[in-house]
């Protein structure tokens, strides 16, 4: 498959690199439609959050530039964009100067059925919890081995994700994928200020909720809660949105908000 | 530098890596002598619990191998050792059937001043936190990004160190140590069920004390217990112990446990 390193053709990593040695980066997950990067500025303004909060040097406009070039060449499928500190020598202590690395890699469209947009997807109880860390909540960054452990709890093809809690028990979020509920009218996504990943398509679809007068909260979800929505979905940036009809022995109806948020989010899928 | 990638000289690594995409991994960093791996079976025994933990298949008669080869080439310095779970194609479910890569790298012995070691080192209060994740809790894994903050903290070589606490307040360890406190002659150090890393010269330590008569608990350390320590110091496999004599207008003298330890440490080291 298509792959960069740098803005060149390249399908390796110098072994110094400090994404392999310590996770030291961010990665965004991109949908590629005819040529073009979905949800571009979304990205881009995660990306540049994430680089704030690590202290990485970001040059913006480059990786924009980049990422739009490389999904020409792509045309359809999925642009991984990873962003790592750049080669280090041994010891955590950041490199000075920093000279970040970008590496592209491109992969056909995932083949996810149909059905699960359609009707709904049963969600497996991961035990793995996620750790409280503040400091790094809402990033998509390269240290990933709780979502690695929850992911490999199941097997096979009944589950299409997982739900995954924090340590405490609240609900935060699936494995790949942000979580939203319905009660009485009112959408729902957990607070990830202490752990989870605030996703494009999260952010994409707080906005598009509250420019069609849908009211929406962030906040802490208890189980309980979660167990007694009146609709649940998941989100993310490749699927769009896909219902939840089943967990652990709960079922929920596909629900009139679910459907609607999928016209609107397809729609700019679509675009 | 000398690097080996599965047994083979390389410096570089295939960018479809998951040590890369996930941090997920594990590695060991081995102090070298005159051609030999130090502490080599408590290396192999904590990336043994780390693969076991992990469920990443392990050879590792295979990989002592090529650290005592690899070892005898570099004579001198540190060889850096990282496990994989090699190549895996989109997504967080480990590949079937998963095949590790191993990664070697050398580098020279670090240059410690000699005074570390005789008058003891002043510790940084890190104010970034360790978060409590019990399934990765001991484990030197690659999500490494709270020591990456933690060590960015401070600048300069005033302090060699710095004193990383849990979300909780509990007393840790260093960013790239362990700590060990004395009091009324005990030696304590931090139970890390809940987060850290389980150094293989703080085992040593822990085996050392218990063969020379020495009282040694590994429980919970509260932070005011740390600061009315009667001695404090830090260990790791390259360095051996550190006497702590200051941290955060605390100061501590070099005590008689931590002196007596650092001989039989000393001995080790050069043996």
């Amino acid at each position: 498959m298509l792959s960069w390193v740098d803005g060149l053709p390249c399908d390796f990593l110098s072994l110094r690199d400090r994404g392999l040695a310590y996770g030291d980066g961010l990665f965004e997950t991109v949908a590629v439609r005819q040529g073009r990067p979905l949800l571009l500025d979304r990205h881009m303004a995660r990306l540049a959050e994430g680089c704030s909060r690590l202290s990485m040097p970001l040059d913006g406009s480059l990786i924009r530039a980049e990422l739009q070039a490389f999904a020409l060449e792509l045309g359809e499928g999925v642009a991984k964009l990873i962003v790592t500190r750049g080669d280090g020598l041994r010891g955590y202590a950041p490199p000075q100067p920093t000279l970040p690395r970008r590496i592209l890699q491109g992969s056909p469209w995932p083949a996810y059925p149909p059905a699960s947009a359609e009707l709904g997807v049963e969600l497996f109880p991961c035990r793995t919890r996620l750790a409280e860390q503040p400091l790094l909540a809402g990033l998509k960054h390269l240290n990933r081995l709780e979502q690695v452990l929850a992911r490999a709890e199941w097997q096979g093809g009944e589950y299409a994700e997982g739900l995954m809690r924090d340590v405490s028990g609240r609900v935060i979020e699936g494995v790949f994928s942000n979580l939203f509920l319905v009660k009485s009218s009112q959408l729902l996504t957990a607070d990830l200020s202490r752990c989870g990943v605030a996703g494009v398509m999260r952010a994409e679809i707080l906005t598009l909720a509250a420019g069609n007068g849908l009211a929406v909260k962030v906040r802490d979800i208890a189980y309980d809660e979660f167990l007694g929505a009146d609709e649940v979905f998941l989100c993310n940036s490749l699927y769009g949105i896909w219902p939840v009809r089943r967990f652990d022995g709960h079922d929920w109806p596909v629900g009139p908000l679910t459907r609607k948020l999928q016209a609107l989010v397809h729609h700019l899928q679509d675009s």
